[in-house]
């Protein structure tokens, strides 16, 4: 590459973070990745290995761990953010006291905060000064991507240099990136297609069969085109990358965390030990929640969403859940799109 | 049911049209089956099964087989066609002789016709006096449904009385039927997810991970929808039943025939041989070219289709169409509909 080498920031050192700075490290930028355990640090620089977060992972010599999060960010040509959501506003908080307003972020992260229903970009603009911003979303299980698979994703913003240095950071034949200018509809089909997928793992553990699960995750499709759409969002969006592409790689990997939460409510294991029992967060278990409120406030049914949430939070055994949806009534397969918004 | 039994008419003793006579008897419906061979005719009619098209299934006694069209259209309220595309003409000219000009017409076959590269009803219109049709598509595995498992479908058709028609005979808790107008939309979606089906088996068994199985099938996805767009029809239908819904059954079950043509090409086996150890038609086979043809005539690019029609039918490795596929150069996540339609 003749272009002058990068400086990336990565914040959050999870199975994605540590992915996504070995990438932009393969490509041989100076990659800060922002890792508050002391234990992990030490493995990331001195082991080049990241057994928590990418078990096997050979780290490259560029990621360099940092406890604090102002050298991070000083110096950095793009900051990149894999937060979970309900950690997303506290880290933004923390980056409000160091970051430049013309840094560029992008995030990628697919949640909602809990009770303000917030996307994440939305919580970035109001906690820093950051105005420069994108989203980076798509099929991308991490493990297979470290595993040097390849992938496909999408980068979502208003700025064209975004997307630029995105790709310079991490474009290559293994990640092929794509653009949209529908930031809105990449966060909402990243957060929603998480719920969709714990429907998946339901009615696969219940051996329903692939119609039923082809049945079930269209009606959920149906549905978060009709709420993103309702939210601003482009319903085409959906039938990208981001939509549904993402909800097809996560029902259909043994590695997506909310299609193997699904598959263990149908087992009939309560929610707490499940959660407990996959040490890691699965951004469904909450989305379910903001979707069915935002579903709520614009006045939309949205029974996918509701049932699922019923099943995570007020018992209703998952059988029930999958019987009753496939019994909803019919009517027509795809909803017109081109009316008025319902929610801005 | 306080409705008078109908009669209905099922043409085509395979796989899916067995099923679907199967369905309609269990409703109470007096059913015949247009059944050329004798030896399936006699254990339909004497011992109520059909293990060449349907192993382990026990039909109603209301299933009828007959040898002749004539006494199957006879007094028929409503007919369903489910026959291989190829064979589709030749059944038209056939059932031209005997069908009366207000006999509801619905067929359940997912292809184009070679060469011609017409949709079914455009054969069904151009052969027949029939005027009253319409299209049932989804994701409906006939192995699965004929085992009692649930699943989703769709009726297009510009007509409401056959739309009530084939939820009278066909509508139950086991088969949910949703209703669209872009008839030629589902037609098009099922025949050309076929041939993302067998792109998807490809990947697969190449084992080139889910994010890569994703990532093609969303280009396929969006080929499909920029096809059937400028062949008339509405995108949003190929985020129904009949478009996702359907592809995403197909590549994930192992019963599906495209599917396993893709992962035994990727095994270097070569097409004919595929296709005799099939011992049935795989759609998709016939469907590439006739995908790739129409989509020259509007001056499309359609990389997905084409890669997948040299791997069937000019020797192109498998492992080097997903490798070409994966490489194509990025852009747009999702195309842009509402502009003018390329063909009509």
């Amino acid at each position: 590459m003749s272009e002058r080498a990068l400086q990336v920031g990565v914040l959050g050192a999870g199975n994605w973070g540590t992915t996504l700075a070995q990438l932009v490290a393969t490509k041989g930028h100076a990659t800060q990745l922002w890792c508050r355990d002391p234990e992990q640090r030490h493995a990331i620089n001195e082991q080049h290995t990241s057994e928590v977060s990418v078990p096997g992972l050979v780290l490259s010599g560029k990621v360099h761990a940092e406890a604090e999060l102002a050298p991070v960010v000083a110096g950095s040509d793009l900051l990149l953010m894999a937060i979970p959501s309900q950690a997303f506003r506290e880290v933004c908080r923390q980056l409000a006291t160091v970051v430049p307003p013309d840094l560029p972020v992008v995030h990628c992260t697919k949640g909602f905060e809990n009770d303000s229903n917030l996307r994440m970009s939305e919580i970035l603009v109001r906690e820093t000064c950051v105005r420069q911003f994108g989203v980076l979303s798509g099929p991308n299980i991490a493990t297979e991507i470290a595993r040097g698979k390849p992938a496909g994703t999408v980068v979502a913003t208003r700025f064209p240099r975004i997307a630029r240095l995105v790709r310079r950071a991490l474009a290559s034949s293994q990640l092929r990136i794509f653009d949209s200018d529908d930031l809105r509809g990449v966060e909402l089909c990243g957060a929603l297609k998480n719920v969709v997928a714990i429907a998946a793992g339901m009615a696969n553990e219940m051996q329903a069969g692939d119609n039923a699960k082809a049945f079930l995750i269209t009606r959920g499709m149906t549905e978060m085109m009709q709420l993103a759409f309702a939210l601003g969002a482009q319903p085409a969006t959906a039938a990208g990358l981001a939509g549904i592409g993402d909800l097809m790689a996560t029902c259909a990997s043994p590695y997506s965390r909310n299609h193997r939460v699904g598959a263990a409510l149908a087992r009939g294991i309560p929610l707490a030990s499940v959660l407990h029992e996959l040490g890691m967060v699965a951004e469904g278990v909450y989305a379910a929640r903001s979707a069915c409120a935002l579903a709520r406030a614009g006045n939309l049914r949205v029974p996918l969403f509701e049932h699922i949430e019923r099943v995570l939070h007020e018992d209703l055994p998952a059988a029930k859940a999958v019987a009753a949806l496939m019994e909803l009534p019919t009517g027509r397969d795809v909803p017109r799109f081109g009316g008025q918004q319902l929610l801005q």
